[in-house]
């Protein structure tokens, strides 16, 4: 069983590699290699087998074939542009987030070996008029290029899927907070930075108010979610393999009450309030009243508590960047 | 006002282009040029106006770049690889249907003239286990990769809308009959044949039993809606620039019962009753109780009656092939 991590530099890669490393096996097999490929060399992961890293740019066919081969059981397909810069350079946008996972598909189909593919969707496929709460069935109308291009990328996990190319799942992930590490690009940055600053001791802005709702997971819980999501049988997924991937929601005083109460009244001082509208328009567009039920019966969870996401965060991160 | 139709040697471009041709203006101003392109040199239509006709490959770039121009004030993109040639030859449909699409909205992007661009999708992006009925915040879940690709050029018109790259719209299509001329590879080719043939005197072969539902609109209707499409307001359509086209629902029975009663009882008796998995195993995940509320309320409508659909089929088209 070997696994491919493309995306295997970023935050949640990094930590699913070395999640799968510790754990050793997956879908009932040993894993035997495990590897990490992004647009720069990442990391390596500790592990019980062997760990091998590469570059990848998935946006050149060629270098997409010379990454994947057909001894690759489980693909993880995390790699993409954030939205805020998806949304800046829209060419860009559409090279990775759209052409990239069309080659990433396309390679796998020349292969014919059928892996399981698991490609990290977004809730910001979601969007435009649709009523609340989000359900299963809910229409799905991004108000950003990102979502757009997510959306499209869950539409080719569905038809090279039905088409017996691959064996793909799609997983819309919550925004991941507490996120380690700096600042990116992606317009929830702010979601993690206003906690993961304070707790470092360092200032943080908040670009938004303190009522301002929105949908979280932490990384631990997201890991955990892809992991099973690669488990899952491909016949318990039905006629559609995207979903929402759990989370739950909390109000930006939710998740400063909940550190203060982790970590005590000192942090939260750091915190500067500065309206920023740019950041405003593109998540006041995001939703938030999300009801899971696909993937909640198939087994994958949420955090129990914004207090959790904050130990999670110390416990796993803090102090090792 | 100059009016491009992609598509436009096809059954719907045709008449398109004739009521275009017959009624000299759209949008509040007359139009000055009618152009109609398609993968053959299309066949010109009668109008007050100028006719010029072209042969473009959307799949090549270079041939989209030498048709479309800055002066096409409406440009109406129908030209599709029709879902049964999407489902035996993937790689067609997806260089037509999917990239052929893109190149029509980036060559658009390109020209920075921003014009009104009509896309014809499909009511084959529903699909899957979504409940009915059909509603205008329903999951697109296409179940052939023909409804695939149009699920996607609809989230493109959406985003290039979105992003003021054009002024687009997006129309699901219900199936359309009485389609003139000959069979297609259309899985829905015999929804059409089974009325054409026999009122041309011909024998039909009809794949599914009379208690089969489907979802359909007269060709005539489907002109006058996309004509309505075109002349909409952009801000009358709200966060999403995609919906369903009104039609009605009818069996084959029901199809048939509204043949004899306009045409008397003979045709019907040329029907071949021959069950096609193959057809059957497709047509059946199509849904057909579609509620178009949003398109209703933008003024588009259905046909009244099948008896409709028939008159209108003999009155245009019978004996004119």
């Amino acid at each position: 069983m070997k696994v491919l991590i493309i995306g295997g530099g970023g935050v949640v890669g990094q930590k699913l590699g070395a999640a799968l490393g510790a754990q050793g096996h997956l879908r009932g097999q040993e894993i035997s290699e495990i590897t990490l490929a992004d647009i720069v060399d990442p990391k390596p992961v500790a592990a019980g087998c062997p760990v091998t890293t590469h570059t990848v740019d998935i946006a050149d066919r060629t270098s997409v074939d010379a990454l994947i081969t057909a001894d690759h059981d489980v693909i993880y397909l995390l790699a993409a542009i954030v939205s805020g810069h998806a949304e800046q350079d829209f060419d860009t946008g559409m090279n990775i987030n759209l052409f990239g996972t069309h080659n990433v598909l396309e390679r796998v189909r020349a292969l014919g070996h059928k892996p399981v593919v698991v490609f990290s969707s977004s809730i910001a496929v979601y969007g435009g008029e649709v009523p609340d709460p989000i359900i299963d069935h809910t229409f799905l109308n991004p108000q950003t290029s990102y979502g757009m291009q997510k959306a499209m990328g869950e539409l080719l996990i569905n038809d090279y899927s039905r088409k017996g190319f691959l064996d793909g799942r799609a997983f819309r992930l919550p925004t991941i907070s507490v996120r380690p590490g700096a600042a990116n690009r992606a317009a929830s940055s702010f979601m993690s930075s206003i906690i993961r600053e304070p707790l470092n001791g360092k200032e943080a802005i908040c670009p938004v108010d303190e009522n301002f709702p929105h949908y979280y997971l932490s990384p631990r819980k997201c890991v955990e979610n892809l992991i099973k999501g690669a488990e899952l049988h491909a016949e318990d997924l039905g006629m559609n393999r995207a979903m929402m991937m759990p989370g739950r929601m909390w109000t930006i005083g939710q998740m400063i009450d909940a550190m203060n109460s982790v970590a005590g009244p000192a942090p939260a001082k750091l915190i500067k309030w500065e309206a920023d509208e740019t950041v405003q328009r593109i998540v006041n567009g995001w939703r938030f009243d999300l009801r899971p039920e696909k993937s909640l019966k198939l087994g994958l969870s949420a955090d129990d508590s914004f207090a959790d996401n904050v130990r999670y965060y110390m416990d796993d991160d803090l102090g090792k960047s």
